[in-house]
């Protein structure tokens, strides 16, 4: 699978500079990288590197300096070193060809062609399968649930009712989609449970994490827009919508009714508070409480959130406050004496 | 289905207060209802939607005020809108009647009466099960657990040994009950597991969401008791007690012997260190951190947990400590002249 | 199984203080003991109850007072208490002897002797399993998986292809080893995933708690040292790694690439961001939130994380706000008064 520098840089359709000819077997991290492998610098803050690995060449963007070592110019290194990844590291086939005999499949189910279904897994009744769809061992899909083509199910998750998955969707092991929303009625010191009736709608080309849950709407339906990437262990409840192509990290807990926009990045352990919205192009940072709307290409950070340069301003006062603490002191002694001062002379 | 107005308000025991002759075909949230669907306002802030909803009629409590548009007024609008809801979308059979073939279910195991289990649960030796229990697909419960009448054990749920599950309690996919509590003790460098022979009690109308964890005791019993309410992803430590009708929210943590009063109300992300109490009555606002025990009936928020009109003014103060360095510079340059001007003086 | 003193002071290499003959049938911890049982006082908080306690004795360290009720001093109170907790509740099997007919072994699966494999647990191709390993039902190993002597796989776990489990390990239920690293490569609004070709490598002796989520790498490995501890519903990204007997509290999440040491010690709902390292010995608060590397052996805490002295110091000094504001107020007033009459003198 060697491939010289010169079949690379056609591959991701880039330009050499230095050593068109030699050999790349590998690709790797810049601080893993041995020689003989390739490795790409996307981020600024790994340009450092670049005289110290031992990769024999490097990818790099548009406006990365020439330096001695050969290197490939491309439009969107990251993209490129991806491309290679999948190249040096063809896709492996984890789950085997065909429905699994011990799996349990309901009669009024319909699966597309060439799925792919685990052993333990169980289809419900009316559910209806696209094409090159896999489920892995241990997953339940409940009853009338709709999963489009090429969709992939790891092991464990549970798919309840009714729920509707598009198409190109991964959802990682031991997740949960439409388990019921959080909502009761209090009458005296006891709760009613509301029905859930609702749904969830899963567009295309959406990654969900491992250990998710995204409970179902109370009436209507929670929908996950088209594009959105959820890490792990992140908590959507009931009848939010997140907007096409926002990216979640871990942790982080969406609380009912609440929308995001399109193209939102939202940091680790974050919590929405219900009812409320952000733009478009909105970006939170870890670990911030969000208790109300956000306009939209805004950056908040905080406990509570806040506008990040004034969530940082702030931040910065209080790490200043000893310091306040002891100009206030001394201003009151020079004040002090000033006054008496003043008693003398008059 | 449709129902008359008048039909609706005997129903739910209230009175009409306009035509009571039009005719309901459903019910929906205000944002969303359509003409010949019934809404509701218990929370004030949607009261401004009457005007713009679509919705035929309005479900109203006591103290809102007469409208144009035809309301039924009764003493909850929110559990009147649970009983239209639960009429307008009657209970589904989600779960086939009956043991499933492919159920494992050893021999010493009881099961009452109308059980429905799905394939691949396992249910283990000396276990009691009561009677129209709905145990789903991949439900793993341990040997000698009892299980209460009518409770409904989600697909992929782990009830381990010995757990005790009372009546009408309902456990959502993924959640595990009676995992080993975190206990450990440390020897030089390595730490040595503490054996955790207690158990865990889930009283009745319990209900507990995705994909929580919920730890046995080291001895004795982690208790849940009756009409508590879990939200999704929540930690519970071994030797928890959650007091009777307390609610918390997504993703909290409780750690290590805390014990958490009646009614409590706890928002999501909290976390709670070990060996605490809250007693009866106490709300804690979302994210906070509690470190110290909290008295009956009081509002706790923040980072540390504080009274919450005092994490409010503490919070308000630190918005204002630009305006306050700023004031106490101008003071200084004011001390400075008089200071000068004194000198002069003398 | 009853003991005398003498004889658990034998059993835990410790000595008697009292009446040695005095005969005990049982363990509890301090708050809960009865006459007939034994009990322990490792944590110094506990001391106040050895008046009030109903047991018959108490296990304590080199350091504890003489005290009325009979004693036994040992090296490592805990510890001992550990000892004699396994004494009076033996293990019990929990998972029957042999392979579970109705589990789902592949052909080119390997399994050591001794192996208990439950109902509905799937061992798929290539896999190599230790002795003495037991595997509970609903578990799903995926291809080329090693799993060492000894380990324990709880119900419903995941392990995906490849990952590498040590010896003396045990992983409770629903935690997902080896689920994609969340890494994507933007190109204008979308997002292509970044293939995630490493793995996870789990060394001897770690507990990893439930619903936990470790991600694979990118290239190479995310890896577990040796003796680790981790507690439930924690997440690890792709290409961390976790130092040797480092302990890690509920629902803390260590974002990608970042390294901690050995024998930290981290609270729970921490969050880490990526791209970090932290020495040794290092303890991090609860709720705290890392944005940096962090010395061997330091204690940090807070939102951002601070040397815990400081984010005391400067906690206390926002406590202090609303009394500095009064001051700066008074301060005001005086100086307005000085100036005034200042310019009555001139």
């Amino acid at each position: 699978m060697e491939l010289s520098l010169q079949q690379i840089a056609e591959f991701i359709d880039g330009a050499v500079e230095g050593d068109a000819a030699i050999e790349i077997r590998g690709v790797a991290k810049i601080e893993d990288a041995q020689e003989g492998e390739i490795t790409f610098i996307s981020n600024p803050r790994y340009a450092k590197f670049i005289d110290s690995t031992a990769a024999s060449a490097v990818i790099v963007g548009k406006d990365f300096p020439s330096v001695a070592k050969p290197i490939v110019r491309t439009q969107n290194a990251y993209y490129s070193f991806l491309k290679l990844l999948r190249y040096f590291h063809p896709q492996k086939e984890l789950l085997d060809a065909g429905v699994h005999s011990k799996a349990d499949i309901h009669d009024s189910a319909k699966l597309g062609a060439n799925c792919r279904i685990g052993a333990y897994a169980v289809i419900d009744s009316g559910c209806v399968i696209g094409e090159n769809v896999q489920i892995y061992p241990g997953v339940f899909v409940g009853k009338g649930v709709l999963i489009g083509d090429n969709s992939i199910i790891h092991a464990n998750v549970t798919l309840r009712e009714d729920v509707q998955i598009g198409r190109n969707v991964i959802i990682h092991c031991g997740t949960v989609v439409g388990s019921d929303g959080f909502g009761f009625a209090p009458e005296g010191e006891i709760y009613h449970k509301i029905p859930q009736v609702g749904t969830v709608i899963i567009e295309d080309d959406v990654e969900i994490g491992a250990n998710c849950t995204i409970d179902r709407a109370t009436l209507g339906a929670t929908i996950i827009r088209s594009g959105v990437k959820l890490d792990n262990l992140i908590q959507i409840a009931h009848n939010v919508e997140v907007g096409a192509n926002t990216v979640i990290a871990a942790q982080t807990g969406i609380s009912g009714s609440t929308r995001l926009g399109k193209n939102n990045i939202v940091g680790g352990q974050v919590g929405f508070v219900g009812h409320i919205e952000t733009g478009d192009g909105v970006t939170v940072g870890a670990q911030s409480g969000v208790s109300k709307s956000l306009p939209a290409n805004s950056v908040y950070f905080g406990y509570p959130a806040r506008p990040i340069m004034q969530a940082k301003r702030e931040e910065a006062m209080v790490r200043k406050l000893p310091d306040l603490l002891k100009k206030l002191n001394e201003l009151e002694t020079k004040v002090e004496t000033l006054s008496s001062l003043l008693n003398q002379n008059r």
